[in-house]
């Protein structure tokens, strides 16, 4: 059985380190859950609830406002880059950025701050890396949404120690190429699909993303194939090729506006486009009190946050919400991937501030 | 345990059923084999050995001439296409054209010709329809070539009741295409081997196949694509995209020519191009006296063999062999997969008629 020393969860870089050497691909969850929960639980100012592998531990002080902290503690598929190494100031390793240093500051904060100057409601879930239907703090909004209720929310992904307001929305579509099987020795008889399917990268390649400014924030668009897959022995040319497509698009527009944007980069193929997943974007909401408050506390300018994140979920549920957290989401689910020592520590003594 | 009754044997249309129904995709022949095994032992006048999923039947009647009829037992998978049915002249389903109606030929005159004009070694094989390396005739090529010397060889492979000659030869080659991993929201950040491989694909939707002439016989060549995989997440870039694509070539090609062939028409892209999978044509070698002989009594004019066949592991050991089977080479491998019944009984009594 894990459990985290009074030493590591006393130190947020000890701690992220920690988390990062728990394995906890989307899906396998279950070891990194009862590990956090068992030092939740340690702190007697906690009031913790479990569901499924989704934690909630709140503080009961009777303040005025109350705030999130949020973080969700799978990562992508291990990609040879486990257990971390230090290398001076940089930890690397799957999940360094993507997001055990933010969810090490929530932790740490959570057991070592007993009386904060806001209730905070620290939150920790499953299954963020993968189709949004899986989503943990998504399941969570809709069968307790209480556990989400607060003035204020903080999704702890990294921001590389910036401030990233809104977030840009996500959908999926399977392209799917139909042809006619036949033997490869007589292909002129068949009808290639991957050949076929062929047109639909020729057009991601040529495809011209946009930029848009919103708030003073700039948000980057993305279209691209994530998976492709065809193909039924060694000779045989195959009737049915499936190309799965990512589309990242700017908060300025509707998850009806990006599904028909989808479908009409593909116009005119002899393709079948299915929408599959689909997450709005969340617009920066600067205006709101209470993210003013926090901006004003941690001094720093916002940017657009270019990947989806929770903070759609917070938004649609009317709890404004930013992006802030140590990890450099330039190298998230790279192979590569790291987090600067320096910007976690600075990001719990920026937090501790406003909140002690 | 499965056997064939003595009245089934006794009719290729019958027995060809019954072999269509035992499925058999390669890999999983232990089965088929078994009951033909079974059947062959049935019959005295039969020496039977067996290797693996290999059978060899010999009458050792000590003829001048030793002529073999050779068949895979193997299909391609499954595609909603078992069990058999029959419909007027036709019967449907997987095997049917390739190549349980030409093994049912073999099997049919292995027990029911005791004494035919030439001693014949009847030859029954698995895993025909996969890699080269693991195609069992040409296992026992090597480990026990005295089950293939003779005079001449048939394969029983579908042509329609036609005679063909020669064989096309085939390769396979993995193409590469490489990038640089990122999160798909930040998709500048990395490079898409899936987009990449589409520039292979144009390749091949561009190609143009020859057509060539030799000795009399057209031989048509094509490259196709045959499976592609790619992706690693739903939100990731992937960094490596992988197209196997199957070339047939004519047998005036060497299988070095083919080799640099592929390698030419790929030529300049971004891809690694690795052959991995290679089996050489056989020139149709029609004045040969065995062919001939065997051309004079079944009295149809020959064409060229579009399909890699073990007719080019019988040349390669200098054993002179033909095409000759009920199938229709035009529906192998399809999903309606299907051979017509008078074919089976014309070739029944063409082969009856030369070895009786």
């Amino acid at each position: 059985m894990d459990s985290f020393s009074t030493e590591t969860l006393a130190d947020p870089v000890a701690l992220t380190r920690a988390l990062v050497d728990i394995e906890s691909v989307s899906g396998d969850e279950q070891r990194i859950t009862d590990t956090v929960e068992r030092a939740l639980r340690s702190a007697p100012h906690l009031s913790v609830q479990r569901d499924g592998n989704v934690l909630c531990a709140r503080t009961e002080l009777g303040r005025e406002r109350r705030v999130v902290l949020a973080g969700h503690l799978d990562t992508v598929p291990i990609a040879d880059n486990l257990p971390s190494r230090v290398d001076g100031d940089v930890m690397h390793g799957c999940g360094t950025s993507d997001m055990k240093s933010g969810d090490a500051l929530a932790l740490h904060l959570a057991v070592t701050l007993p009386a904060p100057r806001h209730d905070v409601t620290y939150l920790f879930y499953d299954c963020e890396e993968v189709e949004a239907e899986r989503n943990g703090l998504s399941r969570i909004s809709r069968t307790r949404p209480d556990w989400l209720a607060a003035d204020f929310a903080i999704l702890l992904e990294g921001t590389y120690g910036e401030v990233e307001a809104g977030c840009q929305g996500t959908m999926r579509a399977r392209l799917t190429a139909t042809g006619v099987r036949a033997h490869s020795a007589r292909s002129w008889l068949g009808s290639n699909a991957i050949h076929a399917a062929g047109e639909a990268l020729d057009r991601l390649r040529g495809y011209q993303p946009r930029t848009v400014v919103i708030d003073g924030c700039e948000y980057r668009e993305g279209l691209n194939a994530v998976r492709i897959a065809g193909g039924i022995a060694g000779n045989i040319v195959p009737d049915e090729c499936v190309v799965e497509v990512n589309f990242r698009f700017a908060p300025d527009r509707t998850e009806a506006d990006a599904h028909a944007h989808v479908r009409e980069v593909f116009a005119g193929l002899p393709l079948k486009v299915e929408i599959t997943d689909s997450a709005p974007g969340a617009l920066p909401g600067l205006s709101e009190p209470a993210a003013a408050d926090f901006l004003a506390a941690i001094g720093t300018r916002p940017r657009g946050k270019f990947g989806w994140t929770d903070v759609a979920r917070f938004a649609s549920i009317g709890v404004p919400a930013l992006n802030y957290g140590p990890g450099d989401p330039n190298v998230a689910h790279a192979r590569d991937e790291r987090v600067e020592i320096p910007l976690i520590r600075s990001g719990a003594e920026a937090l501790r501030r406003w909140l002690a």
